[in-house]
């Protein structure tokens, strides 16, 4: 293999026999007010060379995954709506092959092209999102297409009482109030993540990881840090219980590398991806 | 209104119109050991942009309250005593005109300039004091006015059974003798602090925080970081009590913005400082 | 006064009185590598008080001048286009207005923007442009709009014959060839800097500057720091020879403040501006 | 004194009154992934200045106990061997003097030369480990002598049921096989501590503290931050537990300060020792 | 020797065999814009081991001195006239025991003690200041001490036609102006210099040196970066002539560590203030 | 290509067809004050995207020669002995293979390998070194090898009159004077650099480059920052003499990217190596 490839550690099947296909969507450009989210890929494969691909939560191992890291999408600059049909496309090629996408952002708006592409596919989707904000304004400052309104823009896709927001803290009063209005589920924290588990099985899920859901003393490394999340073990105790579900399709986003010097926040983004990983793959 | 204007969010009421006057006291003088407090007022008010006007905990929004704010007072440079008495003037032209005075400091020593216009007014005057070290001493190498001796000053001025402490983990044996000989109420965390609330209903009380008393891993940007503090939910949960309370004044103090290049530090001082002028305000 | 007014130093004139009028245009979108460019007109107003309003290079001072500090642009995200076009509207107003527009990026295609305006104006418009980089690329990852075909855009609304590009030192081949076949003066340092500007006089300049023409030594505040540049007493040479010309309208961009956190690049745009801005005032 | 004598703070006995030995192993040869360990010990020391001498938490003084501050071991770069020899020969001088040795690292591997001297001294030797990684790897690279293999060298000295793990969540699935197979104590976090203590009482026991064992929230100055960790209070908890020990030498390591510029990973660190001297000291 | 002395590397004689004499003035209370300079002398003690003691320009060697590093003074905090007592008493005491003073700053306020002191014993004393600032305003913010009049304070104690300043570059207009009418010689850069050696041979001379004369380029750790400054080389060719006076006492000040994290502006300071005493020094 | 390859810009040849190898030597293992070089291969590879492969200096481009990047060399941790053995071996190959071996480094030591090899296959092998410091000692902190000896070792290889140093600035005096008894051509700067090309025309010549050699100014991200260093465009003005010598290998080391946060040094090196790789290139 040549030397200077770097992979998603543990990452390293080839396409074909891939179950999971891993890609990074390096895009921040309605980014409104600290960018940086387009050097996360970059900054996760590199850090994750810092982890073990063993977890010793589950007992798994990602050498016995069969992972495929497919490298980040290229994109036009100042064009997010040509960014969403890249993804979408992408997104939509994985699923034709019956392999479960899995992007790294990026801003949360890439999760947009993800959902276009899995709501065709699976029109009963459902999506668990993870967040410290609400991402539910219609506009923002007068762009349909933001980091800010991905939430609102999928919801149009998927409608009513199929999105489920953890962690929620942040938003105008609008969006909590539209929220309320056409039946999310929505809480501060992880509070009956489980029961909703158990009431999606079987069902199609998206699952979409802001990761400022952290709280900012776990993760400082994001654009708008929001005090008030929560840890990192409630968020892993969360997704290990994600073998019990139908995960049709995953991201992880908001990573800004940059602003946490200390690397720790790269860190726990690289072992949560693994432990989603070890969670949603099928066994070698 | 002019376009560099940069007030805290959601704070642009007249003064007149105004119930709370917020203003900033950038000193950092008497600091020991790294300075950096006189950047906090300007931070703040600039990342104020990053979080927003509403609160989904007590769902009230900034921009259904009458704030002013009045900028940042200027001071001398090495002369704490002159600094002490700007302020006193202040608060005390503020508590004449009937509204209540929220300044941000600086250092915890600005505190003492509130106090002394304070107590003036209130006789009967109590302070709830949240940190994480005593400021108890007498002299601090040689000086009778230091962020070190701001509580021993401060009780010179109220007295015995007036001065509640929450967080203090920190300080000489000295110390912590003092304030259990003149019955200080004095906690490592914030336990008892709903207690406290009820008893002193109706009484004028003062609320300084110095926002060390925060953990380090929430609040890393402040010149003394002490292990072994609250969370921000503690916290949080602790200033969602003071509506009940007659607050007279309140400060916040001790963020020194460049210790923490996250910002992460200075996202956490808006967003307590906003829920706590949600708590202080009346309504529109 | 209000006290939370932030002008860039000593440029408080009302905008009727003022005979130039400085604007930020905080927008990075476009930038490939490393963004942050778009928190420099803040970055810069505040720093501003870190220097004197005083020039002992050309004893003048900005206190006797008449300049109107208009504030930031607001700008949609992701959409350059719309920039573009409230750039165009913001310069061709103050020309309309009398008055010459100076205008803070923000990454190096917000001078579009100003040129159109310009040359709408002045159809016999030159520029002069200091500059790492040729900027001159017809398309780049296939979007037409970005900073790196700035000066291809330009071209196309000026012509052959009317750039002047010093201190370039980095392009693709093509770009080099380009430069040469439609005549552009094109050099790596400022070398017949003063014959051009005696050819130009009593012609209409525009002078966009891209710090990034500074070496990184003086200037690694920005987002593709390239070696070689020019020096800082270099640079003020230059600046100084501008009185003799007729400037039309400025721009100084490609600040990213966050990459020097020493702050010496942003003092070092400051200081730039304030010589600039004394070269082309008139007096009051 | 000389006022250049920058000592931990308290720790200011002369050698022959001291009952512990305080030194610095500023080695950090066989770090693989972040190096800089070796300028914890300069940081402590100075950084200890901002901590007082009094806990609270014990209502125990440093300068009511005797304790010497060596500085540091001068070490041959390139040569772990000869460091672990070094450190062997200073452990086992103050062994025989009659005092306790604490070692401040540098990497972990500098444990090895204290379990070389205090296992030739004490046969039935017991080791408490607390530590996010495993450590038990039998070569790492081809080398046996490195930060990830210290504990399997340890375990070569002291034998099956000897070594307690606390904290442990990270390494190869072969490694938590090998722990299992040889009776090793080992929690991902500090549950069962206080049984252990109990069961330890009147056995002499190393102590040896990678602070990498506390949560990246709470200490990110590390070269390899592991999210999931044990929070500041648990393990202050824990550490009060050791006066009820037989402490016959401790070690402190994987402070690396400058991947946390705030000084909080350092300030963590010098409370953390500061607790365990007033644990494990005789009164003065 | 301790091992925990840290002295600046050479500066190992005793007081009584020193003729040059090393100290420390850790203020930075007066310090308008950014603070810092506090840090300085322990920051240049630590890493002056990052150079060494021989200097290959002029062939000495500190090694072959007399030097005494007597350690920081240690100052009240918020009180500038008592911190100006302390160094004058110093200074007055080392110039009684025949020797050098030599002062590490600290903010260039501390430069007051020192000439109170030496114009008492050198009624003729003349100063040369190198120095981006002017620093002769009367008053700063209402207060008469602080570093922005400290070469005003100085002008009154040795009257018209004694300061040499170079590297000025920046100030009021009003400072200028007072500068011309008072004879000072005051130079954009370091033309001349060796001019005024030859002047000033036989007299005594006080050599201040703030560092800020260099180009930030060179020199970023200080509160004010002012651009246009000196290199290093031509920095270190002034210094270099310094032994051709009767040099009667020195001052080093303004590095303000932390805002240079590379260390480079630290590392300048080690050096210019090595080349400095083996200017100044007798031989063993 | 897999979309995860990393290489050096325009260093995408198969190995077959290239006339250069290009390899990484991610060592810092006897770094004696401050680690980090081991990060520079990978940070230049990355940082490398944001350069041209066209140099506008000699009008070539990388896309026009045949370079191949081989990675990084894996080392074992705290073994410079075999270290130095790999690297000897890897260099031995290439030169088998006919091709010219270019290392990127790591710390300075790691030239010693690669001058083992050449200096077998090229008994009259000249080496021409640019460094700020000597590289002399005979021993270090009693090791023979370290990357402040190695020069030294080179000389006990290749004999006196065979090695040309430039911009030596620091050392002891003792290796001045081993120096000079030696008959090395040594100089604080490039002076006589191209006198010396003149003379070594015909003769193998290996060339290292300590990126120390250039000031602070330029390039702080290194260890050891020694002020006084040559501009960049004096190095490059000394490169682009290579091409008229017969180059058998090169290298370039020391840059510790992460004590540059603003990334400009790293694109220094990116730069200088792109202008050597121009140089000592066959043509397509």
């Amino acid at each position: 293999m040549n030397k200077n490839i770097v992979n998603f550690i543990g990452c390293d099947s080839e396409y074909d026999q891939a179950d999971i296909v891993l890609f990074g969507a390096p895009f921040d450009g309605t980014t409104s007010f600290r960018p940086g989210t387009r050097f996360a890929p970059t900054a996760i494969r590199t850090d994750s060379n810092g982890i073990e691909t063993y977890s010793p939560y589950c007992d798994r191992d990602l050498i016995d995954s069969n992972i495929f890291d497919n490298g980040d999408l290229e994109f036009p600059f100042g064009n997010p709506a040509a960014v969403i049909d890249l993804i979408e496309n992408k997104v939509s090629q994985i699923l034709v092959d019956g392999k479960i996408p899995f992007m790294i952002g990026g801003e949360h708006l890439v999760t947009l092209g993800a959902i276009k592409a899995q709501s065709k596919k699976y029109p009963d989707l459902h999506i668990i999102h993870l967040d410290a904000h609400t991402d539910l304004r219609d506009e923002y400052l007068g762009e349909k297409l933001s980091h800010a309104n991905i939430m609102r823009r999928a919801w149009e896709l998927v409608g009513d009482n199929k999105i489920y927001q953890f962690g929620i803290r942040s938003g105008e009063k609008a969006e909590f109030e539209f929220a309320k209005k056409h039946n999310f589920i929505q809480k501060f924290n992880l509070d009956g993540f489980s029961e909703i588990v158990e009431k999606l099985k079987g069902k199609p899920v998206y699952f979409t990881l802001d990761l400022d859901v952290l709280d900012p003393s776990v993760f400082c490394g994001t654009g708008t840090p929001e005090a008030g999340g929560v840890t990192f073990k409630e968020l892993l105790t969360a997704v290990m219980l994600l073998n019990k579900l139908n995960v049709v399709g995953c991201d992880v986003n908001e990573l800004s590398p940059h602003y946490d010097q200390s690397g720790a926040s790269t860190a726990v983004a690289c072992k949560i991806i693994r432990e989603i990983l070890l969670q949603i793959r099928r066994k070698k």
